[in-house]
């Protein structure tokens, strides 16, 4: 009993913590020279890990040596320059030291009472970003931060719910959305208890945009049926392709049957900080509820995903719940957020603390920058590929991802993707378009050039 | 175009990190000095900052110094000795130290295969955790880190509906939990679409356990009437009183009638590290599915909450779906576990690390030392409280939260809140049983000490 943990004391912190930074640092340094994607076999990994764990404590420095014995081997590593995949994460130095902050501080801001400041940034930060990406009036002073755009769309939808009658109204509701959208929208609207067989897939145009006249009819036949059209949920930029849906013009239909819109912008959503991208926003005065990921492509850390709604009472009134241990005067004044109503999680970190690092870090003319560099390379590569006989787009470039195939068909195809992924300087991924598979080359890391851009055109012609 | 954003070298990062962990090394110093609840009024933080965003950057060393200004007069300090609030959310150096190289390698570990070891070293440690904590033989090897008890109750739910029929048979489905459990439960069930009127809320006894016998006499009712009992939601440790619901008697109940059984020991749950305390998972092998957060008592800054599920099949059919562009050859092998299957985000952060490197840091004794010194500071304080007149103790002290009122009644109870937390030393919250408001001293931090519980103490008697 007399035993006490060795916690570390401010000296000992700050003694591993340089440490801590100087692994990191290092790490950064040699980031453009370690294999992209890791070639290592299921259970490798934890072929290296102890058996049990440690009785007894170990040195600091151990567990940083294992750092570079067991996971660095393991890892994909995504904030490398020849990382193209998926769509980017991208990490930054202010937003990583304020995550260091953040964990340090290890407050709760489940309610305004249990530490103001962290609800008070959090609401100021997301206003500047709302000023700054030009959103419409209504999502002034509606934003809340979520883990992910999975969760900003499932909230949609229960607030989507909420407002359709509720739980007692789910045996009629249907949902629209496009074949293009994320996955993590019927993965939303199931939570909520919508069956795939009332979530309608609506077709697309051959630039994979929904269609407005196929939402439109869908809609009326529903109603002819006695169901009750309660959403719909539009991207900005899908995943396959970045393709456009016309929020506008659907927004329009949802609003004639009073269904709720939803728009999912997580990956280009970042790009309407540049005036000349607002062309992305278009119709958003229609929108119920718009969502991006500054985590994707504006240098704030994975998990920061901004969700902005502009009927905030059916979000809160769908979601909120006040045991007796929660009640406190200020949130009975009706005088403050509290953002426990606003997701599904009741705990929640300080993350608005690395937006405000990063938007202070860069400036807005900085992180403009940062997304003209992507843009500007990406209508590059989308010209490369246009003159080279062997491949041929699939899609327009509207942001900065590229999508393209060889014209000498699927196996073709897939070598280019396996030869470039596997030389470890570059990582890309494939989706399927038109039961074809398509490279996909997404441009957005934080430490990628344009001589790393000249590069993957080398690789991918070479293994042409 | 030619502008290139101000991204920190890895000089400049190490420069700025090293920055970033003094500051955070000397507000831990001076965490036994600061007023624990702060005093701010709605509104004054976003006062003291700037209106808009900033068009250019600025210098890190302005930002941190804003933390001074701005953000620390309006935190309530989680990790303050004196906070005795809510359940602790401890935080500790290696955990923090986790946390910055997590954000740093900036990996997304939604599958085995976007990053090998984030997945690896996920399952490893859990698995030690289950050894460690005694856990069932069938919760090894099922263990997934979520970010709050919160989701892992929703996931529970969900898992729960889908073995139940899914989606299909929302409108039958009844779930069973006590009247004093967490929020988190009816709100995990609102939101897979159970309304509130297929909620039992069982009646406890008078040491706040649900009844067993209500239980079996309630789900008899719902049978009788065509109704369909999919799930029974028991607690160890609930928010109120750490009260313990009888596991095994509520398990034998469910297994007869096909439901599901999830268990809350968001809070108490660590306290199975000690072998003397693990009568806290009696009747665990007949649960389906279990939580504790790492995040409360083990060190772990938030977010860290263990879930473990016994039927797995029930929990990725609920939540997995793959489109085109995360087909994988590894999973499609089924040789690997993909995450992102056993969660409502797709996307997320290395959190396994944070566990790694505090187990290893502390050692499992080291962990039983942290435990056992707030289980023996709860009894003396409960003693105390016992040996004066003034004070009534409302409920057994089961692990480290001790529950009392003043016996002068309701307004001396809450004048001695009021007046314990304005003195700015510490920190409680109350809660209320059968209709009077009781003090929740729940015994927790990093780096309490046994003289704060101490002065704690003497503050409540000088109060009273």
């Amino acid at each position: 009993m007399g035993q006490r943990p060795n916690h570390m004391d401010p000296d000992e912190f700050r003694r591993q913590g340089y440490k801590a930074v100087d692994w990191l640092a290092d790490y950064m340094a040699r980031l453009d020279d370690l294999p992209v994607k890791t070639p290592v076999e299921p259970g490798d990994v934890r072929a290296k890990l102890a058996v049990s764990a440690p009785k007894h404590g170990e040195e600091f420095s151990a567990v940083l040596a294992d750092l570079d014995r067991v996971i660095v081997p393991g890892l994909t590593h995504w904030q490398a320059p020849g990382f193209f995949a998926y769509f980017p994460a991208n990490a930054s130095g202010p937003a990583t030291l304020a995550d260091l902050v953040s964990s340090g501080l290890g407050t709760q801001g489940m309610m305004w009472d249990t530490s103001p400041a962290v609800t008070e940034l959090e609401q100021h930060v997301l206003d500047w970003l709302a000023v700054e990406l030009d959103l419409p009036e209504r999502f002034r002073g509606n934003g809340v931060i979520q883990d992910s755009a999975s969760s900003s769309t499932l909230c949609a939808v229960l607030a989507a719910r909420h407002r359709a009658g509720g739980i007692e109204a789910l045996p009629t509701l249907v949902a629209y959305t496009s074949e293009q959208a994320h996955s993590s929208v019927i993965k939303g609207l199931r939570v909520a208890g919508i069956p795939d067989d009332r979530i309608r897939i609506i077709a697309t145009t051959p630039e994979y945009a929904m269609r407005a006249d196929h939402l439109a009819y869908e809609i009326v036949q529903d109603r002819k049926h006695g169901l009750t059209p309660f959403m719909v949920i539009a991207t900005v930029g899908t995943t396959s392709t970045t393709a456009i849906d016309p929020v506008g013009e659907l927004g329009w239909v949802a609003a004639n049957f009073d269904a709720w819109l939803h728009v999912d912008a997580a990956f280009a959503g970042t790009a309407s900080l540049c005036p000349e991208m607002r062309f992305l926003n278009a119709g958003l005065e229609s929108a119920d509820s718009y969502v991006f990921n500054p985590h994707k492509w504006m240098l704030t850390n994975l998990d920061c995903s901004a969700f902005f709604v502009a009927d905030r009472a059916s979000l809160n009134n769908a979601l909120s719940i006040t045991p007796e241990y929660l009640h406190n005067p200020a949130s009975e004044a009706g005088t403050v957020v509290d953002y426990r109503d606003w997701q599904v999680p009741l705990g929640r970190r300080f993350r608005a603390l690395k937006l405000w690092f990063v938007i202070r870090h860069y400036g807005v003319e900085g992180l403009r920058a940062h997304i003209r560099r992507h843009l500007a390379w990406a209508a590059e590569l989308t010209d490369w590929v246009k003159a080279d006989d062997r491949f041929e787009l699939v899609a327009p470039t509207v942001v900065s991802l590229v999508s393209f195939r060889h014209a000498g068909g699927d196996t073709a195809t897939r070598r280019v993707l396996d030869t470039v992924n596997q030389s470890g300087r570059a990582y890309l991924t494939a989706t399927t378009l038109n039961g074809q598979p398509t490279l996909r080359v997404a441009i957005g890391g934080t430490r990628t050039e344009r001589h790393h851009v000249e590069e993957l055109w080398s690789l991918i012609q070479s293994a042409a």
